[in-house]
């Protein structure tokens, strides 16, 4: 192998870790609009935020400010049992490509979330221990952030109630069991235990529920019942924050041997992975110390960026939740069927957005049969089954390292490999058997649910 | 946290990665006794073994004279894209048992095999290629050993074809696509595709199948086409040699901070990851340098160390392959249903079965309840769901360290995490529903299966 000077993985040390997380949000002269109550259309306080989320957390959500920081000795102890995440130099896919391009990726797997999840969940449940809350309620589609909640609830002792949506209870057993060894409540959503879930189960009896009535529950459950508070796993400001050491982890690897890359290619679906891996990178471009191509790869089947508008709307299809300024293709949007459920969101990030909206970075999307072509190439070589979303990434990763192969150009391209795919072995089957397909919008379909977008309310 | 000038995880460089495996049968006074050709009753020649097995890999089975086997370069650039393991230190752990015990466990799970496995699949991988054979065969049960098989033949573009008892098949579809994402072609066992799966299915038509039907499937098929041969997963010295990265690894790890080991535990099912782990420490020991407390740790329903007879036996139920001589149920006892199916194996490791009958290591077994508790005790604090394989080494170590509560002793501990439980859920769910069930073989039922022992002829 070339340029064996830099080793397979770099870990950085226990010392060399982020000491505090970085704030994107600071850097940026555009600030990510702020969210506004549906009733009033006037930006929500510190006030309206705190029966829902926990204080620290809304004071995180609300700062636009402060660039760093300092994450608490008990997250970063936590951090320690499953961090450093390695920066992996996939030497061996670079090969098999015949590319001259230097591919690194930012593993987020290697712990029993299989994901980045739990960068944050560790983070909320640590502040909701803090507050003093007996536990804290959320909802999960296909089960990596109910499953990062739930392992760190059990970490602080706090009750976890994840509200589960049904047809994902049902056909994700193996996710419900992880979540219910590590002690958390498992609810199938729609449910009975909540008056939301009561009314849509009268409504709709056969219903196999949505993430947007799982929502509503767990915001019920939380809002109703004193010492609970509602926790949320990607999209919001103070989930990305907390990402950030993704980020922080890979610029300090990268420093640490004089790499600068070219680009860097994240999956998008709400945001929390994309804007925790390029934060520091983002920032330095922001601030004019660099420049970086940064690409957020969503699917063709659920193009919020690529395809969809920039305008107010609500995070949740059960549209209860504030509105965000975002890039949507409206909450009622319903994706087709793709097997990366957590790249399944309609809209994205508010400070994505707006860095997209202002031009500091790209977007793709990529049809699922060529993710799952891109994840058994990179599966077979690099030795790690990769999961469908973190797959995107690699479909681009792969075609830029490509291109590079035509250009003859050297070029340093680093990605974020999210995580794993052990329970998503259903999608896999399926393309192994030749039975994938992809299923992708119609500009009609777009256009319906875009039109549906609610009319903000004169602050 | 005390003690904290031990990192959580300590990882070894890439140039302190070990470069040879070392052979623990070299430093044996008492070797282990040879394989016997069942029909004439002499040792194995490596003319006999080479239809079967690759040539350099007979050549390491018989060699048990050179202390260290140079791990070629292909190998170790293969090792290093998901080696070096950590070795843990539980922090959390220890804290939660308020117990003055350091406890360290060296992690094999970060893999997409999920196991210790891949050690030796990459490396008989390596030496078919080298010899220009066109692929390999084997047999999986539970799946560990064919997926890390299937990862290995990927790598070095070898044709792998996967006899699966039909029953894991059919109740573990998950595993097999895995496999068959890295290429394997996975047949279930018994089929029609070899003479041997014919005449089986002939005479019991409505059979699920059994690891030695696999077995003997495999060898046909390996035998009878050239450019083939068959490839075992464990209970082979060669196993247990290339494994010993696993133990050489983690002494270099210990040695880096000066820690030395009071206590060191393993799972036991055919020796592969214990006799790996132990291999340098119980080196110290034959050859009078150190002294370490080695525990092998088994289930209770297939108790071959603590229950089992020193003497002659097939390695597998179809009575085809060679006859080895080790602590042994009889390779006709069929153990009671548990989740460990990596450790449902009638017999052990010659090697580690001459080490044990020469009083150098110790033998326990535990119920499976009391293992899964300590799974998940030990998911719940140490963030990783382990395999029901690697909880009979959490059990015991957690026991030795409670005893060191009681005692006030800071003894340090050391134990192997083979892998994670993602594809085990079935079983964790049966034990959260409190559904589990400990089955432990009567003595009558041992009696009867030791009963039917081959006769050895006289050589």
């Amino acid at each position: 192998m070339a340029d064996q000077t830099i080793p397979y993985k770099i870990y950085l040390t226990e010392e060399e870790m982020p000491k505090a997380w970085y704030n994107l949000r600071s850097d940026m002269k555009n600030k990510p609009a702020p969210l506004l109550n549906p009733g009033t259309g006037k930006p929500l306080t510190a006030e309206e935020l705190s029966p829902i989320f926990c204080e620290e957390l809304v004071a995180q959500e609300l700062d636009d400010t402060t660039p760093f920081i300092e994450i608490p000795e008990e997250i970063r102890n936590f951090y320690k049992m499953y961090r450093p995440s390695p920066l992996v130099r996939a030497y061996c896919l670079e090969q098999k490509l015949g590319t001259p391009a230097k591919i690194y990726y930012k593993f987020e797997g290697n712990n029993t979330s299989g994901s980045h999840k739990l960068n944050s969940a560790i983070a909320q449940a640590y502040y909701a221990k803090k507050q003093g809350l007996k536990g804290v309620t959320t909802e999960t589609g296909a089960g990596q952030w109910g499953t990062a909640l739930s392992m760190a609830c059990s970490y602080f002792d706090l009750d976890c109630k994840v509200f589960m949506v049904k047809v994902s209870y049902e056909q994700k057993p193996f996710r419900r069991e992880v979540m219910r060894t590590y002690g958390a409540s498992v609810v199938p959503s729609p449910s009975e235990t909540t008056e939301v879930g009561k009314k849509i189960l009268a409504e709709h009896p056969g219903t196999t529920g949505s993430l947007g009535c799982a929502i509503s529950e767990a915001v019920e459950v939380a809002t109703k019942n004193p010492g609970y508070r509602y926790v949320l796993g990607s999209v919001l400001n103070q989930v990305l924050l907390h990402q950030s050491v993704i980020g922080l982890e890979t610029k300090a690897a990268l420093d640490k041997y004089g790499i600068k890359p070219d680009i860097i290619i994240g999956c998008a679906g709400g945001g929390s992975n994309l804007g925790g891996l390029i934060a520091p990178f983002m920032g330095e471009k922001l601030r004019g110390e660099a420049d970086y191509r940064i690409i957020a790869v969503e699917p063709a089947s659920c193009p919020s960026f690529t395809r969809g508008t920039y305008a107010y709307d609500f995070c949740d299809t059960g549209m209860i939740c504030p509105l965000a300024k975002m890039y949507t293709l409206g909450s009622s949007f319903i994706p087709s069927a793709n097997h990366a459920g957590g790249l399944r969101f309609h809209g994205m990030s508010s400070t994505l957005s707006q860095l997209y909206h202002d031009g500091y970075m790209e977007a793709t999307s990529v049809e699922q049969t060529s993710v799952f072509e891109a994840a058994e190439q990179f599966a077979r070589v690099e030795g790690i089954l990769p999961a469908p979303e973190s797959s995107h990434a690699i479909r681009v990763a792969i075609d830029e390292a490509l291109k590079c192969k035509e250009t003859g150009e050297e070029k340093t391209i680093v990605f974020g490999l999210t995580g794993t795919g052990y329970f998503d072995l259903v999608a896999y089957q399926k393309y192994n058997d030749g039975e994938m397909t992809d299923t992708i919008p119609t500009d009609e379909d777009i256009a319906a649910s875009i039109a549906k977008l609610p009319k903000v309310p004169e602050a």
